[in-house]
């Protein structure tokens, strides 16, 4: 029996059908492509960093220009992530203590703190329409105690971040989002501690943290489906950070309604592209006279216009349109991938769509 | 008094508004732009490389895919140089012969042989609506002796061209037109003889070659005008390779039709972009806080959406966007500096254009 579910999400920046893919911006651009590329492929939401548009070019420029809608010149709406995951994944010589993070910038070994309160003031100058709470992400495997305790200040931290959000005003006058993130590593009993708090907190929406960070698939499966079990029907499910396009499936099965990865960005510019019978790097030998489209009867723009043969030759004369057509068929295909899923919940016909993707689709077991 | 003119060239992918600047797409893709970018930018032709394509990804491919416009996805004319320049400028032991020019191609030190007819048959290969003939171009400074070597040969050269163009049929059904080259270096004598001989063997168009190579501006400028009196008026007239804005406006006034110039797109990837002030380095620190477009009342898809703020933190954070949105708006500014030019001319207020045109533009000594 599937958990999957479809609905809508408000924002001030627009509704959004859920389950949905976000493509990641880091730096205030999905790299390679314009907003109205995005839009072209039905992008409804983004993904913005907050530790990389605080260090560059600072929150300050950014609320100065009216918020990161204005200075993107993104219109639709903004999630932007805590800087938790980066500042424990990119920066130097980090120190955690249960007042925040000391770090040194991965640009200029510059020295900064971010507490909870700092990074919902930074998220307010951005003034993006969802904002996640500081979190500790432990790392994988973790060992009980370290994960207890990294999951207690998670949870200290996201009252306090609650609180500040409540003596806070969105600076631009549009109203935004809190969430908060379930951790626990891979400890049931962590999970359920750290989902019940959060849910005691009303908070407007869940993500599910520390997950696709090196576990075997059967454990992040699990995991996710104990922690939809426990989380509210009726706010938003956030797994962070998921993945290829098989994993958002079977999440997608277990009730879980937003995504975001790097993945068909990244694998876009190395000129590995997506398929419905699975991945191929089209920058291959065997496709330097193949005029067909990456995918026969895909409506991208890539695909609508140009041959395999053509990506292969942007690809090999390093050509940047090469990247871009190449990120435009994978986030489409996401985007896509995504929207039939919801289709098949709204036709009652989720599992036999699954089975088909599953049977149709080439699963790698290794793929970054 | 102005030898400024405005006209309309036939091409069999489409009429061309004269006189019109070309986006240089060298290896089959104006850098960092899609077809789309172009068209909304009101590019009405594109130039490609003969020397680039014949290496990569073959001349044999590009026919295979059904030539140049389909391979690229670009559906309006292109026009496509012979390679000599590249030969001189970028190929490695290059030995040049009656017979033609044998080369060692930059990539991979590979030996290569371009006669006239091997370069014709290579741009019939490539379907482009434009060829143009093989040529030595003399460099700058350049003797008496070797310019008139050079240019006997170029002569010889055309000749031979054009017997192999009559002999072959275009492979991809549409009529393909053949320019010739005007050489002579800086030596009126050889301009003379290049042009009544090229005149006299009647080809589609005449280009002015071996300007913009390191000369003076005023000798640029002389030759330039000297040929043009020259050239018959019923046929287009191309100078290669130039301009910065303030060249262009110049040859126009001289009666030049056609342009390209890697300039707006090399600029623009460099960080620096147009405005009818003068350019401008929007990387520099002045512009972090500017939340204006980089040139106000331009209607480019770059300053309709986006700030010189925006556009200087997408290239301090090295993301392609920025590439991409300097590209559009200098690509931009180009053609509708030429737009200007010619409605300029219909009105018959050419000469006073020009003037408020150098009164606001403010031109520097030395850019690239």
């Amino acid at each position: 029996m599937t958990k999957a579910r479809a609905g809508v999400l408000s924002t001030p920046h627009g509704k959004i059908q859920t389950p949905f893919f976000m493509p990641v911006g880091t730096q205030g651009t999905v790299k390679t492509l314009s907003p109205e590329d995005l839009l072209a492929i039905g992008t409804q939401i983004i993904l913005a960093n907050t530790y990389h548009l605080y260090l560059r070019p600072g929150d300050g420029i950014i609320r100065e220009a009216g918020g990161l809608h204005r200075f993107t010149g993104w219109s639709l709406p903004i999630l932007t992530d805590s800087g938790g995951f980066q500042v424990f994944s990119l920066a130097e010589l980090r120190k955690i203590t249960n007042e925040g993070v000391k770090f040194q910038s991965h640009l200029d070994g510059s020295y900064h703190l971010f507490t909870p309160e700092i990074v919902v003031d930074i998220q307010r100058n951005l003034g993006t329409d969802i904002m996640m709470v500081l979190d500790e992400c432990a790392s994988y495997p973790c060992s009980y105690e370290d994960a207890l305790k990294a999951n207690n200040r998670t949870l200290h931290w996201a009252e306090r971040s609650l609180i500040r959000y409540r003596e806070t005003e969105p600076p631009h006058g549009k109203n935004q989002a809190l969430f908060g993130i379930v951790q626990g590593s891979t400890y049931e009993p962590l999970r359920r501690v750290s989902a019940e708090r959060l849910i005691e907190l009303e908070l407007d929406g869940y993500a599910i943290g520390g997950l696709a960070v090196g576990e075997p698939k059967s454990v992040m499966s699990e995991m996710t489906a104990f922690c939809t079990d426990l989380l509210p029907a009726d706010k938003p499910r956030y797994l962070m950070g998921v993945g290829k396009p098989e994993d958002i499936v079977e999440a997608v099965s277990l009730g879980v309604d937003m995504f975001d990865c790097v993945i068909p960005t990244r694998n876009g510019r190395n000129g590995t592209v997506f398929t419905w019978q699975g991945r191929l790097v089209v920058k291959n030998r065997q496709y330097e006279r193949d005029f067909s489209p990456i995918s026969e009867g895909c409506s991208c723009y890539t695909c609508r216009h140009f041959s395999r043969a053509y990506l292969r030759h942007l690809f090999h004369a390093e050509e940047i349109l090469g990247l871009r057509l190449a990120s435009i068929h994978n986030l489409y295909f996401y985007i896509e991938l995504i929207r039939k899923a919801r289709q098949a919940i709204l036709n009652e016909s989720f599992d036999t769509w699954r089975k088909t993707f599953y049977h149709q689709y080439h699963i790698e077991n290794n793929h970054s």
